[in-house]
């Protein structure tokens, strides 16, 4: 009891129970304050309300508010990001539709504006940070995995990947790119931002636990703000980004991308696009009997199909990627002008998607969005051209968008073809351009395509849907391969398979659950077997640092021990050296961190001394520098130079298959082997990634 | 070369060639032979494709036929199980309907038929195995995280979950069980199984991991078939089992599913129950405009509604079942007579649920399938009973499902609320039969009936919908909170958000995506905070050993290291030991493993030596027994005694929070901590558990 109390005898009993329940927080007068306030015990329920709710808030985990504000906070992003997008196409469609009948005026009006807007958002974001081009993807993939990439999630990015998105985005489907990769790269930029500001009185370690919790629902709300698809968002995020991962930080996820998906909605209703939260691709395939069961097979072929394609796909962007890197012009127009490479390609994109050239058999001018609306559409265009022919509308018509793709002499079957062999390459060159842009989205729209034509084609050959017994007539329906594709061909260029689930997050029917579903496994199957996915092909490209998968196959990483593959080549600083010694090592080496062992002669691990830390007792005193040979290291130690415990330990008999695990569940990036205490070596991630190099490819025996 | 190659000289390169193929297998004559069937080269070329398609095959992961196998076999399981327990219901309706119109007679077929079947259930499966009773998930949890429990898994205890689960499920709706629980539990049986059979030339170390892996997808099949639903099956799994997981994982427990799934449905169709594979309770909600956008706040209300009931059916169900655990008379019934217990709680739900009885106000005459097809009705009762007051149909009508939950006194507010009133301790009390059953089913159509109710006061408020500005009607559709309200309470009590997929699966609707989400969101808030889930529940009545999770807001486990909370009571064995000194220590303890140290003095660790390893050698030799005092450990060691490396030491400084993370990561059971090579004590999950526990409750200092 504090000792004032006694002095208030007749208030005893109450003030002890007063007392009591503040003890824990402060103990000081201020609760004899509150008796003289009106209705001091009404006050004191009610603080105790406060206090109960307030800790039942905190337990959630005490971050949920800033999980909140990333996700409500990025859905507006989005939501902001697409109203002034769509703005400015609209201005653009309106330039090309007003501006008359002459061919060069046209041309050029439909030219010149994604040209200017692609060589401005290059220019813009690459010249305040070079991380700007490309997607994101593989980067967070690689510092999920523990690696630290310098400001690559600094604030000061931020306005340059809105704004170089906003641009690549701007120029629709000229130039054919898409969201999702840079925008979750937005989305991480502030979760790094806000795990800053929330740092607590916590140690490092924590902080840094916090942080990546914190990152690992900003990939989340990422791919779930950009579709308005919550569960698929989060899927998503983690097979692309993640090898392991916590179902903690799943629920964190969903909850922050619902509040996104919830929001960004909310703001299309709002602005009056919509009549209530809907998805965002609507399609109307019959319920009843989506699918006769025969068609399963025909499903599982398009799936196969897709993952050659993807092959293809991946291999040639690998390829065309490490030409255009090698070639000389390209080399130095890339090095110096890079606005005028970008500039150069959109030319050619914008003068072959031209709707009065090349563009006319490609639909050229739907905008992306249209392109999934035509393709997922639910009634057959080989049946229904058949029966009338429509002349090319002046505008696009947007009850009839499948008119886009119809034309007298080629067919439907022409265009699509035609759309798939350009678009193949036209991807492939746009993926080059060094601005802020996503390649998820065109990638799914190609999958669209393939799924179409090869719909429209088995609609030709079953007209009259492929017979059951009882005669009921189910005519085949190409939008839903075309869904199928779009799933199946995304999937296998990214190796992953929730893009099933997004594709009917998109759509809002669930009806095709099982033929999707195998169309992506069997389209994965093929592709995981012979080509790294899209975002490992970035991490290869850009030579970032990056775990190799120990696969199940390769059963022989339980044999390879940790003493065979380890670095024995350590600088251990003993505690009985003197001061001129540990100044010669720190000199000669660069490492960052040293094992700090017992004595030179022992080798007996006793904890790590940061380099950092270091350095400043080296050259901080002078009467120490003068007499440096006198001075032993566990005197600076004493004095006050931190130490950090060692946590964790291999011993020689650690097989590379446990190590592989560790490092890819604690993202660890070094640690120590030791043998009966002793300091034996150590392994990172250079050793790590050779042995399993070796595992594939065992060195020859000499 | 092979030497016998050199007698055929005109046949040298080819033979060279030859040779070189087969080198590598087996080098023996084999090729000789082939020269003398018909087309050698054409033979040779097959077989050169057959070998690379095989590999190809093999390099996906050389099981996946295992889980292929596993997947239909597991469908084709639930399937056959489905059909034969259908037929026993349908029998049982039958007798029901023909025996009459005396009231004595109907009450005996009513409630004899699911009391035979439950004491049989339960008498029958657990004269097989005691394990067999209930839904075995919290089991099946504590073995995923690592803990190994004797003979869970073991095949022969297949049979008795089989049997035991469909008598269960075969008493119907009267005694308002399912199937999740126990399927995965038998799902897992057979993974183990092929776990077992698949071992291959690996180590220990090697197959258990292999093991452990068929054994999660083992996990993901079993929910995956029961409700043909492979996304939320997977998803499901791993929320309610898992901790953390690894995207391989993930993977293979898809494809297995989908393979099941596909399965499961196919069979369906052709047993001419669908015509093709759609979802198993088929919804018909309007599309266009699903729900107003103020009813999001409805149904977060739900959700939160959703969450406190199931905190009250949570803390009911652990304290009835306590109750009945030290009750003298339950406890004696289950002690002796067990199917006897069964047989009285069935005689008591069936005279509950009769027909002619209470159940008339209880739609008791639906199945528990027909339990969802009604509730998830896209029609609103409450305004259907306005213009119409239905007689109570002599048989139950499959158009007008209603019409069971119509009563002209009460309402269908009146018999939904009874339903609920009833319900709420019926199931409490149905959990307490010890046979095999699942908790998940009747769990979910409770949280439909507490949707629908609250949907269908919405609809009596708001009878022509929640107006939006431009006088469209939107008329509130129940069903659609039967949904939201099935998948919040399910979750809930399970502790998952998956259910929210779950509902889509069952349904193929997905255009209630958000609001649904946002329910789940809200009464797992609610549930997570103040009850154990149900598996915990499980997990805590039978005292299963399993690892408390640290939450986030634990933030001092940062803070409490090793040291504080490890046992440094751990009993060595010295190198230079004499037998004497061994053969003491082992009989005095009773660890399974010993660390090995260099010397009793030094204390310096050098392997781990199992106890059942020693034992042979401290027996086998008489010569050895003579002079146990002159001889010393490391003699045995050198004899053959098989020592096993330490692959992972931690040191005193590591922090709880890390200790924690990889118990959890690693499934490690116990665990060694070193100082400077010397052991200075272990932790295990005792020494860990404790340790969480006085985090939460910090022992008061004295």
């Amino acid at each position: 009891m504090a000792p004032w109390v006694k002095f208030l005898p007749d208030m005893g009993p109450m003030m002890e129970h007063l007392v009591g329940l503040h003890e824990g927080s402060s103990g000081n007068p201020v609760a004899l304050q509150e008796l003289w306030g009106p209705c001091p015990r009404a006050q004191r329920r009610i603080r105790g309300i406060l206090e109960r709710v307030k800790r039942q808030l905190f337990r959630v985990g005490e971050d949920w508010y800033f999980l909140v504000g990333l996700g409500v906070l990025m859905g507006l992003i989005s939501f902001t990001m697409n109203f002034v997008v769509s703005r400015v196409s609209h201005a653009h469609m309106w330039l090309y539709r007003e501006i008359g009948d002459n061919h060069l005026l046209r041309y050029l009006s439909w030219t010149v504006y994604p040209i200017a807007l692609v060589s401005f958002s290059t220019g813009f974001s690459q010249s305040i940070t070079p991380f700007s081009g490309g997607s994101g993807i593989s980067e967070m993939k690689v510092i999920l995995s523990g690696v630290v990439l310098e400001d690559y999630l600094d604030i000061k990015n931020f306005g340059a990947k809105v704004v170089g998105l906003a641009c690549a985005l701007a120029s629709g489907s000229t130039i054919f790119l898409g969201k999702v990769g840079p925008f979750t790269h937005i989305c991480c930029m502030i979760a790094a931002y806000m795990g800053k500001v929330r740092v607590s009185a916590l140690g490092e370690y924590e902080n840094k636990i916090k942080q990546n919790e914190l990152l690992v629902a900003g990939a989340a709300v990422g791919a779930a703000t950009v579709f308005g698809a919550p569960i698929s968002g989060v899927l998503f995020s983690i097979e692309v980004m993640s090898s392991h991962f916590a179902v903690w930080d799943y629920w964190r996820g969903f909850f922050s991308s619902v509040c996104g998906a919830f929001m960004f909605r909310l703001l299309a209703v709002f602005n009056s696009e919509q009549e209530t939260i809907t998805s965002l691709f609507k399609t109307r395939f019959r319920v009843d009997i989506p699918f006769d069961l025969p068609e399963i097979f025909f499903f599982i072929l398009l799936g196969f199909v897709c993952g050659i394609v993807s092959c293809a796909y991946l291999f040639g962007h690998r390829r065309f990627a490490l030409f255009v890197r090698r070639n000389w012009i390209t080399k130095k127009l890339l090095a110096t002008d890079k606005p005028v490479y970008s500039a150069l390609v959109a030319l050619l994109l914008a003068s072959i998607t031209y709707p009065h050239s090349l563009g006319r058999f490609m639909a050229s001018r739907l905008s992306m969005n249209l392109y999934l609306d035509s393709l997922f559409d639910n009634q057959s265009w080989a049946l229904l051209s058949r029966n009338s022919s429509p002349e090319w509308p002046a505008e696009v018509d947007p009850n009839n968008l499948w008119f886009e793709w119809y034309h007298p002499q080629f067919t439907i079957f022409g265009t699509l073809a035609f759309f798939l062999a350009m678009k193949f390459w036209m991807l492939i060159l746009a993926t080059t351009i060094p601005m802020p842009a996503g390649y998820f989205l065109p990638v799914f729209i190609y999958g669209a395509s393939i799924g179409r034509i090869f719909g429209e084609i088995l609609a030709v050959i079953f007209p009259e849907g492929i017979k059951t017994d009882d005669g009921v007539i189910n005519t085949i329906i190409p939008g839903a391969y075309a869904l199928a594709g779009a799933a199946a061909f995304s999937g296998a260029v990214t190796h992953t398979i929730s893009t099933a689930l997004l594709a009917f997050e998109l759509t809002g029917q669930f009806v095709h659950v099982l033929p999707v579903l195998m169309a992506v496994l069997a389209a994965n199957a093929v592709c995981q077997n012979c080509q790294p996915s899209f975002y490992d092909n970035g991490i290869i490209l850009k030579k970032l640092p990056y775990l190799p998968r120990v696969l199940g196959r390769k059963l022989n990483s339980h044999l390879v021990t940790a003493e065979l593959f380890m670095n024995p080549n350590i600088t251990t600083l003993a505690k009985d050296s003197s001061l001129d010694e540990v100044v010669q090592t720190v000199t000669s080496t660069e490492a960052a961190e040293y094992p700090l062992v017992e004595s030179a002669e022992s080798q007996l691990l006793v904890g790590i001394i940061r380099r950092d830390q270091l350095l400043p007792f080296l050259q901080a005193e002078p009467t120490i520098q003068a007499s440096r040979h006198q001075w032993r290291l566990h005197e600076v130690l004493a004095g006050g130079c931190p130490m950090e415990p060692v946590t964790l330990q291999l011993s020689p008999q650690t097989s590379l298959h446990q190590v592989h695990n560790l490092f890819e569940l604690l993202k660890m990036q070094r640690i120590l082997v030791t043998s009966m205490g002793r300091v034996v070596g150590f392994i990172s991630w250079v050793e790590l990634k050779k042995a399993i190099a070796d595992l594939a490819n065992p060195p020859t025996p000499k």
